[in-house]
């Protein structure tokens, strides 16, 4: 079998032992050469604090032959790699806080993926993904970028329709409804099959098939009935039942965003006010894991990382890795190009939905017609999302402008004078493409 | 040349004058050989009147010859008529009154034809519309059915897809926008050409011709220098100009609410705290007029009907009618199904777009690809009309909730408690379908 | 394990011990309880031929549990089966003739599954299939079809169109071109994917890739350089290289028809004078099967069945009986609606393509594209299909007309004086819907 | 009224002449400066007798100020024109006698516009032709080209999509049906009106109107009793009654070669045979014409040119010229881009349908769908039309390889060896795209 050399980019990331983690317990489908972390000089204490923990780990578990190595600039690191996994955040933890509170005083939701955060963070984001993008081309041309940076579909979009690099995007959230409601069945995982139809974080759970078999509204009428639902940084706000039926689909947590607008707002403005903001609670929670981390007798995942929210992330960045390298024809929900999977979206629009994943990446299953509803409100966030993508990659005014006024959640504030002006204005050292 | 009866549903309306005096100025295009109006015997007092007026009117004009019937049931106006107007109002100004009233309590715009009003309306509205339009497809199968009653793209919509009656619907907004931007270019209305596509009270102007040559730049540049282009029921709120410049398009008035909604929501706030909402304002403007109209020594149009909102209101209906019954192939705007006119629309969606109207009805342009962001609001807004239309014909309570919960100046608010249930319950007497 | 019933319509065929030995081979993953043989009076000799052999070939193998009954009308074998195999001839194999025959008198192809033939074919055949998919839907809603008889992808969307009974088509053509390639590749069939996608007896191999990787080029050049794939039926009529290379994919061996009429013409004119049409041998090739069949010793498949033609029907047929029983999400080519895989094509449009098939049916996976000389061509032979389907189903001869003018291969002679009517003629017996 | 100068490419065409009557016909609408005649040094002698016999016949009518130049390069007649009109033929009438020649040789139709000969037409012409596109696009980019030359929906497909000149396509055809269905009805032309969709010479009239109402269906019956529709360079084969009352529309006279093929193709071998090919007639046609077109005394249309087959040509010509020019918004039936017109076929395809014309250009009105059986054969030729573009384009042998096997009256035959070959060495002088 050949062997994988497996680059991450933003490898000083708190996640990363929950990867490293997860290769071990593979390592008979993966075999592992090297793993070669990056980040940016200004992270290098963390990085290596991560490459310390990683060497432990692998050596304890006899993979004393897997290379760690740390970078930098990413270009060594891509040369010869098969995979290439992206979980970098531009500006760090502060400018995703300046997005939080910046969407509270305009009385928005600021939240990382969704809004006016979403917003900003793609336009930080996409440059640099781009960047990579064609670094992958030219040094490693075969290799796939698995991208979990956020927000997950718009930047995997970017890339796909701007680059010639082959993308997978990834995200936690269907893997972890998938285990929510197997439990909430009482059955086991593999018991228990969906189907996932929508954009990153704004995903529908349409069929829910237990041994094959329909229990779709029996999943709905629990959940009608108080079962929870949700991820553990979005407040569990319960569904009114009434809705529930009406739509006939089991929505994602963060769909509470967009059909519970003013009590997720509320609850986001006193959470900020008490406990500060998500980014400055994760601050805090970062800064624990790091000393955790950085202990030279800690040679496993800590407990405490469960905390962080990405629950089941290895799980799905493994899987998906091992259906490519090992050409399993696994069906997988993951981020990737619509080519008519969803009538109504355009082809080249990155959805999320089951596919099946063999070494010529990800192909999806058919899904047909969303209903009405459902449909207006995907095009409505698509239309979003490609607009603000012409923003990012050209440093176009207008496109952000257009973006801003057409996000379901922002669209009649996206016109207060000095909204656009001050998104610009404060993330300004990482948008060199509107200067 | 045959001539015409035209059957007025709703022919107590305050607008009847303006449709008459129209109908003097093109009687050579037109031979009338009869009017007749109908209405609700509630509505007898006026109806009378308006009977009265029209016949005074008439006779100053040698058109004496014209029979004016009353009719307080629509069977014996519709059988025989070549053209059946629909111009009613189910509930009268009361229920608008009450739409306002309960969207104010909510915080949300009331509008007649735009938000939580512009659904109760339609629940009201389109059982009567398909009750006409089953008559005429009886009475009458060849008739057009012109149809004015708002929301006018609805009630078209709903009247298209279950029924077979011919029916086109007309708005008054398209001809004053070419008006106001003749005006503003200071040229004659002929030597302006528009190019509209949209929905009824949501269509842009996407691109101004003068004697053929694009203008559509320089009267975005006077718009953003403060030329103004409203209706007189919808505040004149000037559009930031780098918007209007993004968007590259003429935004009809009532776009206000959908891009300026903070805005318009206070400005209908203070409004009706002051002066009552409109339907309250509209209501003390109609006894004005019935009482001018009663005047036995009144034989034209009062200036004071000008107020009321409904200019070239007849300019409109003529012309349409004329271009079929003369076999025209005149170009207009009208609401008339898409059949691929905009892409990315369904076939059978009731459109507002130029059409060449001739006896065989309208056919629409091809328009092609809205840009991106004025699709996904055309697309949200239809998927709301959908849901609606089905939630009126059929007294589908989720398919309402559903309609609620896709509009976008509804959207988060639409699971509030009892929004739903409070509509129904205050339509009660012209709700059956929800019994 | 739940047991199954499967009911087999048209058991009487010489395929039947095919099938058998595939249930014994497979006996661990389909537990059956019956075998429910239906056929009509006029083939009561074969069927319990049939039943006799296939009950010494279960008790060979230690199956005595499994019931083999034998019906001459469907019902009894519908209730209470979970799988319904229609493999039906209707008008025996003398119908079959005399299409070919009467194709050579026009000039043209009467294939039995394409051209003249294929449409006498589907008009017979169609009402038939119709009829059992109502006794499904009555007698046993939940139970598949699975659909053999040709034309099978008319058929099956027949049948899809025009009944809520569940249909997958199945055909040998798709597995057959899999061996061949994997043996052209000294492969082993595991390590072998094509990537299919077409109408049934119309497909393409879009890619082949060996353990992952794409070597459909090479492919292309062993077909270049004189490799043999054809079925026993069809002659080895070899491509000539510049059109491979144009075209980018394999062809099926049905599409020498299309592509290369004149030779196969010429050939099948050459065979019918010398040999007897295609029916007509097989005719011969059947009475010598079923004499071997009734020796009461034989307990096995005889080797002669393999040169009927139905090589591989058996492990197709299982495989996909497995999939859905043990809801296995394996990855199938077969028969079933578009639903946008193929872009170009109607939602409601059976194709033949890789599908994923678990307890819920067939899952196509999206292709997308065609290239436009093959779309073009697919869109045709679909459009043949969908007038002769309205044809069948109504006994509509504008249909009819229409579909003759629509076939690439019968167009510029379909307004044949007499054609049409010659072919309803003949076949008269079998169209009670054109009387 | 801005004056027009009129470059016209192929002016030594012998249709110019009808073009000049046209143009004296209409001089009030149409101010003339300049008519620029270009042509190929070859030529020179026949342009020069068209320039002397087009100033004597503006002279007769007090148009003596009207420049009439000639050029032996296109840039000086472009330069400043408003109008290009293209109706050029490259390789003159040996090359079109040459296709005849060889269709008949594989017996296949060696049409001018239509298989073989078409396709052969099609790769001689759209080199030349994007070659004045682009010199339209430098010297005079506000100028429109009016396209007549054959196949003209190619051509202008092929400049539409190639080049960013203005085009519109023009046919005699359109205008031709509609005379001729007017005597048919005895009606005035202006009270008919037809809807026409389709390609170039393969356009279907799907209603017929007289003064509004729909006659279709009488004059489908006028058709099937016997009465005549066709070109005179088309063989007025009868339609079968039972055709066209399936079909449902009015073929144009070209449609004989898709539905009659067999008919069609044994006219042309005997006339062949007996007269020479159509082409070999034609040349015997222009001789006579222009030994009378050089007559010093001759200052109008002689009426021999009405034998040549260009009835309307001057008429449809100067109508359009006239709507652009005029901004009259005038209902025509042209060749342009699709946009959604018909349903099915891309948006960049050049279709011949009803447009409104006005200074911006033709804006087809929406069709919607075709029937199956047209819409099948329409979107096989646009196949066809496509590929063979690209490989005129290109110089692409597999893209012209794919359109031979593409078109449905090659297809079958497409693969005799050397019939590529031999089209491209009989054109080798014409197609240097192919060296």
């Amino acid at each position: 079998m050949k062997s994988i050399k497996i680059a991450v980019i933003g490898g000083g990331s708190s996640y990363t032992p929950e990867l490293v983690e997860g290769l071990i317990q593979r390592k008979h489908l993966l075999p592992i050469s090297e793993l070669a972390l990056v980040d940016v000089e200004a992270g290098r204490g963390k990085v290596e604090i991560i490459a310390g923990l990683t060497r432990r780990m692998l050596d304890r578990h006899g993979l004393q032959g897997v290379v760690v190595s740390v970078h930098y600039s990413p270009d060594e690191a891509i040369a010869g790699a098969s995979f290439v996994l992206t979980q970098l955040r531009v500006g760090q933890l502060p400018a995703r806080a300046a997005d939080e509170r910046l969407g509270l005083k305009y009385g928005l939701l600021g939240q990382e993926t969704t809004g006016v955060g979403g917003f900003a963070k793609a336009l930080r984001t996409i440059p640099v993904l781009l960047d990579i993008a064609r670094k992958v081309e030219c040094l490693s041309p075969d290799a796939w970028i698995i991208n979990f940076t956020n927000p997950a579909g718009v930047v995997t979009e970017a890339v796909s329709r701007y680059s010639k690099a082959k993308i997978i995007g990834l995200c936690n959230v269907p893997i972890s409804m998938h285990h929510m409601i197997a439990n909430m069945m009482q059955q086991s995982y593999p018991n228990v099959q969906l189907r996932f139809a929508g954009l990153n974080h704004m995903v529908w759970v349409h069929q829910v098939l237990v041994n094959g078999k329909d229990e779709t509204e029996q999943v709905l009428e629990l959940l009608c009935n108080g079962a929870e639902l949700t991820m553990n940084n979005i407040k569990e706000e319960p569904w009114p039942p009434e809705f529930l039926r009406a739509l006939g689909a089991i929505p994602c947590p963060y769909h509470r965003y967009f059909y519970q607008t003013g009590k997720m707002l509320q609850e986001e403005k006193e959470s900020a006010a008490s406990k500060g903001t998500r980014a400055e609670q994760v601050m805090q929670v970062e800064r624990q894991l790091f000393e955790l981390y950085a202990d030279p007798m800690l040679a496993h995942k800590p407990e405490q990382l469960s905390f962080r929210g990405g629950a089941f992330y290895s799980e799905v960045a493994l899987e998906l890795i091992s259906s490519i390298h090992n050409n399993l024809g696994t069906q997988l929900v993951v981020n990737t190009m619509n080519r008519g999977a969803i009538h109504g979206l355009p082809d080249d629009a990155v959805i999320e939905t089951n596919c099946i994943v063999d070494a010529q990446g990800a192909h999806p299953l058919v899904f047909g017609h969303l209903p009405d509803s459902m449909l207006s409100l995907t095009q409505q966030v698509k239309a979003f999302e490609r607009l603000t993508i012409e923003a990012a990659v050209h440093g176009e005014r207008k496109a952000a402008l257009l973006a801003l006024v057409t996000h379901p959640l922002i669209a009649g504030a996206a016109l207060e004078p000095a909204l656009l002006e001050e998104i610009l204005q404060l993330n300004q050292a990482y948008l060199p493409q509107f200067q």
